[in-house]
């Protein structure tokens, strides 16, 4: 009955395409939903803090002063999201991706896990604090649809086939 | 003297038209209001789950993904009412209605319990939390309009008079 | 250098026209503020509860329903304002509005406290947790002017001469 | 590693012997629990409240009275629990029960259900909610000891098959 | 079956001998509660502010000086407390009692309001908001014989019958 | 992919230029920030208490009604804001940056100190409680557009190497 | 000057003595720390669930029951500690630790990474929410004795230079 | 009436034996008070992070080091203190002073400012937000003598007149 958007934040691995499936997917299904997300240029995400402060001849010092710029970002933008999924790829350890989800789960925010079944035993304690676990990106396009309007989907079951 | 907008969620039973009632009421009033609620189609409430994250051979965890699923709904929505109406209908156990005066008594939100006098006894602990207990949705109507514009019913004693 | 509008509560006596004096004084200066008030018709106050959900035999039952309705609209407005002004009047013991000073000042909430100078030693613990102490409306105006746009006060000194 | 003792809140139906049951099975592990739970005493619990404040015409009123005190007890309670064993019986609605689940839920305090099978489905939400369920006191007691010593069950197959 | 001891903070008039009543029945019950208070000699709690941090020539603030410092006693016990008492005597405005109550209700504190029947309009909302209305130290202690130990009360039909 | 405006509170020294350059500088760059800062005319900002709540015989309490009604301003929009700069200049103490820094750790809002080299063994504390040190006002700029839109800079070497 | 003891939970790797340097380190300094930890025996963290509510067809299930009950273990123990200290081991993924360090950092709870060298980069984010980076467990220690004793190190270079 | 122990961190000032002065105040009062404070050694206070946690090339990141660890120190125990004493000595900056008394401001634990009248106008804001202002550390321990016991001073005069 209400006219709300949703803001969902879209965390971890930034190797594969499946932000654009989400967000391709809310476009085609017109849903009301802001999608947020870290800086996903890898290279952007290692370098801004020197970039913008000051070289330093330490790798360690380096890389913290790029987390901790990301993480002004990421942190107020997970703080006001309604919803998280939280994406673990295939091959890298993606342990950002976990902390996003403990963070969540500590001040009471749901999330949806985005995971081959491969992971499912490594992931067992994070995916236990979410509310679901999708394997595709058209899953949680899916689950918006019905979070949001109720609707529930169509031609999905070809979807999970095809997996 | 303010121009802001309420925003109450509608809680409970799903077989009667009480939801209905308050909307054609709260229009009719012009009143403010964003009215929210679970989803109410019995059958997708149960479903959902399964339909989009696929199939469980236990009806337990197909139980289990369904409400999970519908808890992202639910719990963003409540989270950020002004207020609650708890509705119990006169045949089932809405547990799930108790559990969500419950979650707004902790976090500090109003709600106005909605219920034929002969659960009186029975929900005495939960009426005893709430700001409010409606034998009518008109009854919750003549309220927001009393809360939001101080507003004095005028028809209501013949809605009382027809209980 | 932000055009955010302040929300202002005023909380607290009903029987003369200090509301009326600062939402006139705000208009003035065209500040960027909305105030919310409790409802200030007295007997709807006292009635309302009565009047929307059954007559009660006894005069404190009658009361308490009036109460809790009424509550729905204060606490709501007290927690999302920005700033409380609380009025203590000359004639009524008000023990509302000191609960609703309380109140500000265990969520965080500034207050500033209007009343005549008589009252000051009975009202030292309310006036120990406000941000200010105001005697005129005007006074209150002059804050807020000051509070949203930095401006300091022109013409207050005739008004501070004239009390 | 630590010798901290555990808070568990026993909330719900009150006409079995499940809250015994879970004592005696403490007490026999030698666990550093510490069991609280509402008044258990059906008539004192309804009576309490015209008891001490005096009598009630309205049997409205009558229970609003034991109810409001009655949470003065399971509230603070309840808000210093590590963890609730939420109880739903055979007969009863025992919505309190979903009450203090949704109310322990929404300050992020843990609980376990503890009910028949024939009440899964209506229990959903409730159920999707805790961290597990429970049919016999006697895994809530298994469940005490492993969360608090890591220790597995022994004889607990036989009650399960007993069940 | 757990051996907590409760917290009890007693607000408000200091001009009779209530806080002495509970503390005494409370004494003969064997009651484990710990009961706080603000400084109840008048003159101390009007002057220790400038007898400890300097005279000051205004009044307005000597008082204030007086009020801060009792506030760090005052606030800190309340916000410790499981349950406070508010009392509110025959004759003062007692804004600090109301104060405190509406401190209470915002974090959630439940508060037991003590004030004769003279005083109920006039108090409507503060008692909208407690979670019991007693008349007499009496029934206080009996409220606490019950919430600690689920105790029904024995004498106290003569002690109502006395007001 | 969001189009949230950002609302960033400039703490601090009051006698630099560093606020326009932070202004114009994310004019320039197009960014969505709303800009928010305390009072920054000296004597205003000293002045205001008595301006409008009347004199004081007494430095002290003169300073302390401007306080109070500064802090109404700068609290409020430091709680609301997302991001902090707190800039320290060359001459005075500006123990009221320290405190907003504080204030800010303690609620979870991240904030970027703004200073010269020769403050930093003093700082240490506050630079350690910070998500980035910048030196020049075109580092912050820079940052945010980074925040906001994941841009990385491109003249600002020249800017580090004018310092 | 306070004899207050402090409570350190110890998160992540399994397979490896770290948790044993750290405990007989605090008692030959003899630190008045308490210790807490997971469940530490592999395959009783994986089979507990099961063991206690009934076994699982379904493997996603039964991990999904273990995982839920460690939950009611971990979350209270992380919920009530000082510090926490996060080990990242050569091997495992250990999603769940960084899911605990992104709980801890959401409720304002310091804690101290314990990783080799080789994971810096992949940790950044983690890392740059920690208090301190340990390589060795013996640091740990250290630092424990330093936060709460003020004592400095002695014959630490020896171990470090042990690396 | 109650035996409750009151917390106190010192904050500030490490150059004077203003702790020592209240400290002994304290021991000759008998006062229930456990005292807590940062490291008082400066060069461990410097040094600790480093000499735990392995040389830094660049003094910002020796800074930081050490910084971060003792903030693991005292920002646990001013969370768990119940009142704080800021101490601003006539010499240093003591950033890090007015940044513990801000983060006390925004998690609601009141403090006593100390310092010389010099001071007054630069800290006019850090003592707007302070519950007292005092000048010796003798004036501290009677105002925790005032606030624990209700104990009026006796000898004061004396040391306010020597100041």
């Amino acid at each position: 009955m209400s006219e709300r958007r949703w803001n969902v934040y879209l965390s971890g691995e930034i190797h594969s395409d499946w932000r654009e499936r989400i967000q391709s997917g809310v476009a085609a299904a017109g849903l009301p939903v802001d999608l947020t997300a870290p800086v996903t240029i890898h290279e952007d995400s290692d370098d801004c803090g020197v970039a913008i402060f000051g070289a330093e001849a330490d790798k360690f010092w380096h890389d913290r002063k790029g987390a901790q710029l990301n993480a002004m970002r990421t942190q107020t933008l997970i703080r006001e999201a309604d919803l998280l999924v939280v994406r673990f790829g295939e091959k890298y350890k993606q342990w950002n991706a976990a902390f996003d989800a403990g963070f969540a789960a500590a001040i009471g925010t749901p999330y949806i896990t985005l995971h081959p079944e491969q992971h499912d035993h490594a992931l067992k304690e994070v995916d236990g604090g979410a509310n679901a676990v999708a394997r595709q990106p058209e899953q949680v396009v899916a689950a918006l649809a019905y979070i949001i309007n109720g609707s529930m989907p169509t031609g999905l079951a070809q979807v999970q086939a095809a997996e």
